[in-house]
């Protein structure tokens, strides 16, 4: 567990080096500082309060929020040894690594509205949702409140993680709109190249690690059986979605599209997670390949809604976490029409929760900063890194200016 | 187990890094989809066929080819817990484990193909050799073959890994020809530069790492005392064969080599390979040293065989890989005259097979593809990225051309 | 343990990637050369004599310099399995890690004088401060020696690894002089911008998920309440410095600086590292902000104090090593009048061993190697990776001269 938990927060490196990879160099000083801040402010503010938000009750039901932090009793009766929740692990464990889920969340808003957003409206909104939605919506399963009695079933976070993070971008870039120059005045997508395709695909596979933690952790013991079987289903789904990806948009597009591969192996990885440890080696390939296949159908549906998601997160976490989530109701042990539809269920009232936040937080943090949340036009045209940080992120090269 | 495999994924993250910071920025798109698909197809084709096929009688006798993935008998009895084949991790942690092992073989010809191979070629290439040869080969040892009763040893795979892919990377470098500007009229061979260093070198430190689960992971079980000297004993054989490459390359060469320093790294960790279990540390030490210096004489030859291996990957995979397969005989616990003679019995067998079959495959691949494996000269000089991926690594630097 | 030692290890990279990042593209391949000089030669003297001269006495008093690698008897009795030291792991696990951590100190120095120091100079410099000064500092107290004795608490070394690497750093900038241009005619420290901020910041995150294990592994057992208690310490701390000095620095300089958000993380980090399984959350993350603000302190102060230290690496490891110390005597379960006398006097004492050890031993390596340590202002000007390597970092690439 405590492994899974370094892997876990690794893969912010992961994020970083995807959303940067997939930029331009003019903004990249500013999403690592948005990433950074991510992780960091997401760390204490589970500290502070929402671990107990998330897993209110607790097993003496005498544990509120702020408790964690020291301010009133500070563990649970056996949380501090293995025999913690029957689970093998400790408390301490537990709480980070719930709290580097919690900043993964925000993670994938920073991807998708990067480059043209104010870094002051990103902070406070990744505050209030990291702080606040996320762990209402994860005391609703992992809490063990009303979804989890109903028998929603969301392994690792394809719904309660990804799409609770994929919503709240598809709400913010809606709000935001566009860069500057990624629709052109008949309104048809422009490509803004990423700058650093090394580092995206870098970011990929320290996901792809990362996820070993995330899915093998997410058995929460030790369990050999069901933690290789876990790694297993998320290997071969990650596979299967890259090949699928590749293969489907080679057929539509005739070119072998490296950023393709990437969001299917993505995609395939988000598409697992909501049941890994449910599904058979051929249950985990089809998911994966349905999920290659839905990221490029997702990437051009976003294009034609005229929606600016430099990263793909949309399609990634939330068209594909979605996916996953309604998998676990066709594919492995709990398929059937009956858990299909408490799947669905679930998706359409945390999706409702998260939007419903989601547009609140946009709207109070817009009244908050006065006004815009995107920088101004020359500053885009500048990039962020010059003008919100004073820095250049490789001063000794020169550069193509776009 | 389930972390070493962990880290062994993780390995095709360094081999990217290396092999694009070795080669020139414009076939870096090229390099990194070569190295997606080689993990992902890797993975699906060690499900479909190659682990049964590797495996084969296994120890109920009815598991065959197909049938790993649900295509009838889904696991050996008592395959699902800590008790299988006494090893104290599950079927499912094995296939994992070696199906990341497979994928390594065809990296390996990855880096050294680079630059002008044509990418389907490769990927029909890679297909046939990791679906086909690996598994084959490895049957005779690890499936418990032939040369397993022999008495043939190769803890970790300085030949069953590393040598059938450097035997493979030999022959089709030889059958593809060298780069357009490797050699001058005269046949002297010109440096083509790598073009970043940082990442070439983060390369190898991550395969290094790698090399923990690899090397550790074969223990194949937790067993404390054996794990931790194999984990000591690969370390020091690759701070050994760094030290031994810099020093060494200095003396002939007058020059603080990064990159033959470098290679002394890998080529300490693919000498120990072989028998990591069984040294040492004063072995261990002797081992890189002579690594190393094999490493700074094998780049050498290669160049002065007229033949191009753009990341020195023949060098350091195969030549150090016989080395480290000697050495199980030369010194530690087996060490004596007959077992260096089963040692070369084995090499010698393996490497005929390797030959044989990559050169048969590289005529079939002709075959099927029609005519050339490599580009065309055109698509060489403006480089592989524009060409096959119409996609550019580093679009927003300004780039030298050559 | 073992996984530990995977991940401090694995530090080496956050080092080098944190060095180049922060420097100029001219001095790349350098810093990547003394860092794999560094990490392997570090491990070969920990072999051949440190680990011998760190643990004098040993169990049975009958292992002496020199004995590890071979030479005499080579393990103490028990020494193979777990019972070894009441530890839960073996003689060679253990030699593993503390040669990784003695590598660390040597590393720290590295990054402080980068840009400008003759590498045969650093290669003395490094091999006797490793070799000699690091392990008797280790020996006074993890040791068993009279520190130990007096009750001196340093859990993972904020004094004994990063204090002892930051006082050679102090004492070799100080000989060695600024870069040319750091300071202008008026004594103004001028900004020499590092090249690669990419690389950097992903140098942070590695070196956080190192911490993992540094902090994590010196439980030196798997006693689950202690180690995860110790990682969330160690992460809170990180992300409270980090927060911290971000906002510090942001009401000084009216800046959203990235660089100080690195800083603050990796002070808080050093910082909570000598007391990281004795401190509650709310402590770690008071140790945190602490260190977030005296690092922005600490490097405002080495530039007024007309030192260059490229990296930050003095304000970092010593600065906040020394924070961390005390803080065992201010907060926390160890937390007394008499203890911080004692945080005193060992900081004091291993301060001026520490600093008379690097005067004396760059003295020496002065008159060993002839004169300057310091490479010509031609070469410097020109960058050290062509001139001692012939060597270009980034080839492909157009770069601004400066």
């Amino acid at each position: 567990m405590m492994i899974c938990t370094a892997l876990v927060f690794f893969m912010h490196l992961g994020f970083s080096f995807l959303e940067i990879g997939l930029t331009r160099q003019k903004n990249t000083v500013n999403i690592l500082f948005k990433n950074f801040f991510v992780i960091t402010i997401g760390l204490l503010l589970y500290a502070i309060g929402g671990f107990n938000l998330m897993y209110p009750g607790f097993e003496d039901g005498s544990l509120g929020i702020f408790k964690f932090a020291g301010f009133g009793i500070a563990a649970p009766e056996g949380g501090m040894d293995f025999g913690y929740a029957d689970g093998g692990y400790t408390w301490w464990t537990d709480f980070l690594f719930q709290g580097m889920f919690a900043a993964t969340a925000a993670t994938i808003v920073s991807g998708a509205v990067a480059e043209r957003i104010k870094l002051s409206s990103f902070m406070l909104f990744a505050i209030l949702y990291v702080g606040l939605v996320y762990p209402i919506v994860g005391s609703w399963k992992w809490g063990g409140g009303f979804l989890d009695q109903w028998g929603f079933y969301d392994f690792a976070g394809s719904t309660l993680v990804h799409s609770v993070g994929g919503w709240a971008a598809l709400i913010v870039i809606y709000f935001l709109g566009a860069r500057i120059g990624k629709f052109d005045e008949n309104g048809k997508p422009q490509a803004l190249l990423g700058h650093n395709i090394p580092l995206a695909s870098a970011g990929v596979l320290i996901l792809w690690l990362g996820w070993f933690g995330f899915n093998g952790g997410s058995v929460l013991s030790a369990d050999p059986t069901l933690t290789s079987l876990t790694l297993v289903t998320t290997c071969l789904a990650a596979a299967a979605g890259g090949i699928a990806a590749a293969l489907f948009s080679n057929i539509l597009y005739k070119n072998y599209d490296l950023t393709m591969f990437m969001n299917g192996v993505l995609g395939g990885l988000v598409g697992i997670t909501a049941g890994a440890d449910q599904m058979g080696p051929m249950d985990a390939i089809f998911i994966g390949v349905i999920a290659g296949v839905v990221i490029v159908l997702g990437i051009a549906l976003i294009d034609r809604l005229k929606l600016d998601d430099p990263v793909g997160a949309v399609a990634v976490h939330l068209i594909c976490g979605i996916w996953g989530t309604l998998a676990v109701g066709i594919f492995g042990e709990l398929a059937s029409f009956k858990q299909l539809m408490i799947q669905l269920a679930g998706i359409g009232i945390i999706g409702a929760f998260s939007v419903v936040s989601a547009v609140g937080l946009i709207l109070a943090v817009k009244a908050i900063t006065g006004g815009s949340l995107r920088v101004s036009k020359e500053e885009e045209l500048k990039g962020l890194d010059l003008t919100e940080h004073g820095m250049d992120a490789y001063a000794d090269f020169r550069l193509n200016q776009h």
